[in-house]
């Protein structure tokens, strides 16, 4: 070869460059700014440093890589491609964004082997990765470097830096001192409505300084600074922050440096100037073989470091092997079990929350993946239970993390644990809060992660601390998001049961929504997970109704206690308690319409009736609260806003008398 | 006075101490660390610094104060007590957190005269008090010293600055260089979970000082100090953070510098060992008359500036005075009429984010109280038109403000705007990004303010940028929130009709939800704002009807079709617009049912079901998208999730046949 160093170096950049613009322009849609401005930075990191194997894109110590700037997706398709990954073809490259093709339009995860995460909302990269970092981490300390012992690689633009869950995210870092994390600041000075400065002028290595991480700044252009710079960066005791200053779009000749390239096709004219201008002689889509080859070779060069892991992992046995497979010990869940028949003999009457603390302390000691934490509200989520130990910089063997008041960056973190594998994260914080961090929950949806949500004090039985800590909409909001479990349980034996689901929900997040208050036992026997069923007659008599009384969580006991007045009255009625409305959903028809019954219906839930007409159906009656709260004590609130036994009694008078 | 500066100073703040230990006593129920702990820099900022007149509250050049750690609400309401604000008594401070009480577990907007923000949610207050200050820099711009000047002045504690939220706020204060904003940050070392290293090592002021602002640090027991740090704030160029280091809990003898102080009554016997540590001989709710002559003077300290201010508010006359009364500008929307006019002539087919557009061309030209801006997708959004001007640090009358890639942060400045009053904000972004500013939407809400949530590429219309990218659940998660108008309309009409409603909605915030790909026009006349009844028959006989097909925003003009294909099969069908549920619900039951209809429904929306039951009934069919989107052209993945004429026809053909 004839090229030095440098020039080798920005031939293969190129390659990424005319793909990235070649399959932007055949597309008629795309972000071209960023791949051929970070093509340098991502040619020095794939070819000299990343630890990964083509073959096995799922390689649990591999370098894990997060495309923050989701945007720039072309950029991480034109790697998979150039470095021999087999789930990806030149075809995929040129049916970029269309229908059904693996090259969606941003980064999605399951879609294409060697996508470590979806990426697109601003913030959740860089946050994940951080939760990536973590993860690698800990398992570092449990199973030791020849197991586990990876960097987190991570490119981002103005545009995740800008966004708040970084800063939770960066401040995480810094204090937990991950410093097997480094970010790549695509320092470009450009966003969509024009140069950074219009909107920020904040000094981003002063901002990563303070947040206790090593920085270092370079031109994102020249491939000796990038390789110094990863150098150092490995060594840090910090995690590290290299502010690369490029230019957007480079190479393309009028639109480089401009917002102009960065959301748009730069067009076949001035695509045509580019190959002048790099002296790219090749049609669209070809790579000349010699770049190719050194591509190719590039991807093979942690064959022998991937060999000898799998010679470790071997070694090391189930124990270590069932971890990264995502299987739970057997019979995990046996003491949760012995729990539910406890809690029936002893008629435990127990917030559902305080009921969440019982399992989880059953699960915590029996499932070692199980990491939890809260968003500093440890003491009133209940998450920080017996026998747990909190994580440090200096100690990573713990199983509890302490998110500080960050609820955005924890659920971005527990999507990264869960995304790197080897953890099953829970996180705890109010339900009303769970706003805060929604985006990053419709992430664990839309990846269809294993990540269990535990959010307490979930309706107006919060109490005193007032309308914005009651949640109102909050589970009609999560009923409506595709992909995720809302559990809503009504008793000991119910949070048991949702435990026991979201654990072994493998593809999908939950919600557990648990009251503040105490609730009494409902459930008589436990020999069926009925939650799995999402709906079931919990009490009354099904066949004779007269009656049915739809409810769930806090809401349940009040549903009982008017059927039994109603009996009182000589009216049979039944209670149908709901805690999982999706998988109530995916029931066979004949059962979904064996639990509602034929008999009027009453819904009965303190929060928003949204949704409920679908169950009620057009002749039933809601019961609810579609305001919001109030501060004072919860059963003022309750007689306040109607949620009462004496509204379903009037509600059940005047459908039986309409009858 | 026998007292000294500071011993004076400590007494008026003991007065503070005891009113807040004594109503979280009295309640059971409260936070008294803050308000024992900041105690003495309100006193010394509320005695000397803080522009107000208790005799009106709502002067419009008053000091705004935003107690952003808001479960310190004790010491807001003895604040206001102690300066006679005539809206707070002593029977209120001891109904502290009770059901229908003034004072509520924390401040909220409306309930008490002198509460300037609803606060508790954190980060909130901090960064909706940057919306107030770049406010009273617009207005200052506009109208002069004379008529706008003030400061604003924050209390925080480090939850405040560990969320997300406040760094994009931050960062944005830095930016417009707000110098008249002044931050006290309760440095007091202590979170809900225990101490702040255990989760948090940022260096705070190397943080602020990264993103421009000036910083100071002192005891925050020290008057002298406080005095010396808030003359300093007052003349930087900069905005200030003066750190205060704090004592959790200053006075509660064992419990002080614990978290134990922090949300729990102190206890009784805690309380009685306080009164002898700070010799306090007073009865609970009793305040020495000397301190509470010395307070009530305090309150009467600014009357000179008030008086003056009034009679230059009169001089500057109607201009002024209908901006600080919310009156809009006589016929403000009489070109707006005309545009629906002209539309209806033209037949004009627009995306409803150019609809917008063209609206608010309209609006900003004739309504000066209009400040628009976007988080960095401005040329996407539409919201920023011709003869806007940007808002800078150096040129503060502008009317649009670049908030950068800050979406949380814009939806609370626009709340802090708006509580200023003289603004009427908007902002805008993707729809589906909505999900990062959700937490200060339900404060917009929750507070009644006239904030207009400009929220464009509405579905799965987006195409190519994916499942990411396009919003599913979203519509459904906001009408079912409450308080908060949702608008998604179908044409130009329908968009100048959504406009009129958001910006004439003085008491609750509003949303246009707005599509990416172009619309045809639909209404034929524009003589009434249909829009603002919700929902209405657009096309079709209403009263042969055997069908109904209810649609929202782009889908209308899709169930417009699929009517025109059926009376083709002689079939008579009417559609029904649903630009707004919220206003629909509103109208009387007799209209609702003219507009429904007894005919069979179809429901056709792009976006998830969720809801839709209610409008459909137990017959009725529902064509929509219960799962996520996926990445292609926009009009592949309309065919290929099914919302389309063939598939209401078909559903058509069942209702019908069953019939």
């Amino acid at each position: 070869m004839l090229f030095n160093c440098c020039r080798h170096n920005r031939r293969l950049a190129d390659a990424i460059r005319f793909l990235s613009a070649d399959a932007i322009e055949k597309s008629k849609s795309g972000h071209p700014g960023m791949p051929l401005g970070m093509a340098d930075v991502a040619t020095v990191l794939f070819t000299k440093f990343i630890k990964i194997n083509p073959e096995d894109a799922g390689w649990f110590d591999r370098d894990r890589f997060v495309l923050s700037a989701g945007h720039g997706s072309m950029l991480l398709y034109s790697l998979l491609y150039l470095l021999g990954y087999k789930d990806i073809t030149i075809d995929d490259i040129k049916n970029f964004r269309q229908l059904g093709s693996k090259t969606a339009g941003h980064p999605e995860y399951g879609h294409l082997a060697g996508i470590d995460m979806t990426t697109g909302p601003l913030g959740q990269g860089i946050s994940s990765a951080v939760g990536m970092a973590l993860a690698e981490r800990i398992l570092n300390a449990r199973f030791g470097d020849k197991l586990c012992n990876h960097y987190t690689y991570v490119i981002n633009g103005d545009g995740c830096l800008m966004e708040g869950i970084s800063e939770e995210a960066i401040s995480l870092a810094g204090h937990l001192r991950l410093n097997k994390l480094i970010v790549f600041w695509d320092n470009n000075d450009i966003t969509i409505d024009g140069h950074v400065s219009a909107a920020n002028s904040t000094d981003q290595i002063k901002r990563f300084q303070a947040c206790g991480w090593n920085t270092i700044s370079i031109d994102g252009h020249n491939p000796c600074q990038i390789e110094c710079a990863i150098k150092k960066a490995q060594k840090s005791k910090k995690p590290t922050l290299i502010a690369c200053k490029t230019k957007i779009g480079f190479g393309a000749p009028t639109k480089c440096g401009t917002s102009k390239c960065h959301g748009s096709p730069l067009g076949a004219e001035e695509v045509a100037a580019m190959r002048k201008n790099l002296k790219w002689d090749y049609a669209p889509f070809e790579i000349p073989e010699d770049v190719l080859a050194a591509w190719r070779k590039a991807g093979e060069r942690s064959r022998p470091l991937y060999e000898n892991w799998k010679k470790e992992a071997k070694a090391a046995g189930k124990s270590f092997t069932d971890i990264i497979q995502n299987k739970l010990p057997k019979n995990w869940d046996k003491e949760l079990n012995k729990l539910k028949q406890d809690a029936i003999a002893q008629k435990t009457k127990v917030a559902t929350r305080k009921a969440s603390e019982m399992c989880l302390e059953k699960i915590v000691s029996h499932v070692p993946e199980i990491i939890g934490g809260s968003a500093d509200l440890a003491a009133s989520n209940l998450t920080f239970v017996k026998g747990m130990k909190t994580v440090t910089k200096d100690d990573y063997r713990g199983n509890n993390i302490m998110y500080g008041i960050r609820e955005h960056a924890m659920a971005a973190l527990m999507n990264g644990m869960a995304l790197h594998g080897g953890i099953i994260p829970y996180g705890g914080t109010f339900f009303v809060f769970s706003d805060y961090m929604r985006p990053a929950m419709r992430l664990s949806a839309l990846m269809k992660l294993r990540v269990i949500y535990v959010l307490t004090h979930d309706s107006i039985g919060v109490g005193e601390d007032g309308p914005t800590h009651q949640p109102v909409e909050h589970l009609a909001s999560y009923r409506a998001m595709p992909g995720i479990l809302t559990f809503r349980p009504c008793d000991v034996v119910e949070t048991a049961e949702a435990w026991q689901l979201a654990v072994e929900s493998e593809h999908e997040p939950s919600i557990l929504a648990l009251s503040r208050q105490n609730l009494p036992l409902l459930r008589t026997s436990a020999s069926e997970n009925l939650s799995a069923r999402g709906a079931y007659v919990i009490a009354g008599d099904s066949k004779k109704r007269r009656l049915t009384i739809l409810a769930s969580g806090s809401e349940v006991s009040l549903a009982v206690e008017a059927m039994e007045k109603l009996k009182e009255k000589g009216i049979s009625a039944a209670v149908v308690s709901m805690p999982c409305w999706e998988l109530f959903e995916k029931q066979p028809a004949k059962y979904r319409e064996e639990v509602l019954g034929m008999a009027p219906r009453i819904a009965v839930e303190a929060a928003s009736s949204f949704g409920w007409h679908k169950y009620v159906g057009d002749k039933g009656r809601i019961i609810a609260l579609d305001g919001f709260g109030a501060s004072g004590p919860a059963d003022k609130l309750y007689q306040h806003f109607g949620i009462t036994v004496a509204a379903v009694m009037k509600a059940a008078g005047e459908l039986l008398k309409n009858k």
